[in-house]
């Protein structure tokens, strides 16, 4: 199997990606097509010691930066990495991409590329958040700020088919996020969102609390991106203030790792090289920016393996079967 | 100063009540006013060596549990000990009343038995939420799930008044939570809202991220109580799970408050006590349904120290004074 991998984007980039690149390897399926300017991946790939079969450059013209604004930057630099990574998606080479690179860039390529599934209007984002409830994924975490209840019951079906694919669990449980747990319970989106969720074929479980998060009450918790991404980013922070007030006052070398521990658990994006763009038709796997080369080599082999799940067709089937439930 | 204490109030109550009162008394200044069901209290109360001279039993008709639907209970039964709280502030008699009983039931007495301030529609509830960043208070936390623009601003006002009072500061900063910390993020909310902070007096730091309110970058959030209810609960239920692994993990008697430490910075408001319903005319004090007899004195003490730092009036001048900045 052939996965693309913008060489160009994140923050150690082109170093760490080609050592993440170089470490998938250990997987006998992967060819891996590395995406970026082609004289600075060959001279840096030519310091190691890999099967030169298995990994090819693909020359791209440049890369688009962080800063850039990415739609804009999607549209003029046609051939920077991301676009080409997508294109050979696109095309049926490869079957899936990883990019560290910009994000807003990355989402804007490979929806305009890939499109989205029928009656979707934006792609969303989802993920577990908190490595200690390691089975509850959260959508969506900051691609649509103003949702519409529609729009969250197809998020939810697009949870659903991810929990199956990734945990596989058979009849993934789903709820709201809401102020509290009663049904009455929530701002005027979560209010008007519940009678759908109650009447469709979800598991639905009705309305969850914040700490109910941190429980994995839920396989799938709904929300809005707004929430979502503050969410995310709030657990990240409390994540390394308690790291740091650990690693400040307990100095000893038995609790280093446990310790450790909370960063990582606190930090599921950088740890595992991130999730895949929900809604489009190909896979796009969005890597955090300061992912490390085995992260980047975790973020490959998570685009193997949605491929070999026939994640595409399974998701969209999963949202059809819910339409279905409203007929 | 005499403060009225329900004592029927928490989840354990009226033992931890009485010895949150007596814990109070090492403050000479104070008389509690112990509101509840008379022989209940006066007979445990005998089991207790203090001065008789400084707790006064105020006799009220049974309470309101928890269990009771807030507005109804709270009309329907006249003399529970939260109205009789909330009656012996209003006729001036105490200078303010804590609760750790039903908080809906304690904020719906206070506002109709003491007013809003003009031009509110709804009061709001703030706190430090993480004890990491102890300087920093998110307001609304649940009172108001749809604000609108002008509330957000209003919010911010009396946040301003509280730091100002709680930590002495003299120019505190404030921020809106957003999904992104430049100006055009954000959901509709926040975006309308924005124009109107960055033209008003506010000491306005833009929008800031979820991270941010871990580091503490600012001393007055500002969001929706949806949002700031699902953060505040979250932040307690990730410190659990986080305390529950390092108990599991780190049995050492020398880093036991350490960990210890990472529960309570997670859970403030059980740690002290809660904190005023803001925008009201008169002094309420929200106490955790949990709280410790600890708890409840500092709760004791807190009512007493806005009351004598004149908190209603500076709060009120607060937002006079950021509504001018709008003329």
């Amino acid at each position: 199997m052939k996965i693309a991998l913008d060489g160009m984007g994140g923050d150690f980039a082109p170093k760490n990606n080609i050592e993440g690149a170089i470490d998938a390897l250990s997987n006998p399926t992967l060819e891996i097509l590395l995406v970026g300017i082609q004289e600075e991946l060959e001279q840096q790939l030519s310091n190691y010691d890999f099967d030169k079969q298995r990994i090819t450059v693909i020359p791209s013209e440049g890369a688009i930066a962080d800063s850039e604004q990415p739609a804009i930057a999607v549209k003029r630099k046609v051939n920077a990495s991301i676009n080409v990574c997508s294109g050979l998606v696109k095309k049926g080479v490869a079957s899936g991409f990883l990019s560290c690179g910009n994000s807003g860039a990355t989402f804007a390529s490979a929806t305009g590329m890939f499109g989205l599934f029928e009656g979707l209007r934006k792609p969303c984002v989802g993920a577990a958040i908190f490595g200690f409830a390691p089975e509850t994924l959260i959508l969506d975490l900051g691609l649509n700020v103003d949702p519409t209840p529609d729009q969250l019951v197809d998020f939810a079906a697009l949870g659903v088919s991810q929990v199956k694919i990734i945990y596989g669990l058979e009849d993934p449980t789903v709820a709201l996020l809401s102020n509290g747990s009663e049904s009455n319970k929530g701002n005027r989106l979560v209010k008007e969102s519940f009678e759908l969720f109650h009447k469709s074929n979800l598991n639905f479980k009705g309305n969850i609390e914040g700490h109910d998060i941190a429980s994995g009450k839920v396989n799938v918790v709904v929300c809005d991106g707004f929430t979502g991404n503050i969410l995310l980013k709030l657990i990240e922070g409390i994540g390394n203030e308690i790291f740091n007030y650990l690693r400040c006052e307990i100095k000893d070398q038995r609790y280093e790792q446990i310790i450790q521990n909370i960063s990582n658990k606190t930090n599921l994006m950088r740890e595992f090289g991130g999730g895949p763009i929900i809604g489009i038709n190909g896979i796009a796997v969005i890597g955090h920016g300061a992912s490390s080369p085995k992260a980047i080599s975790n973020g490959i082999n998570s685009v193997a393996s949605l491929a070999n799940k026939d994640y595409i067709n399974q998701s969209k089937n999963e949202l059809i079967k819910l339409r279905e439930s409203f007929l």
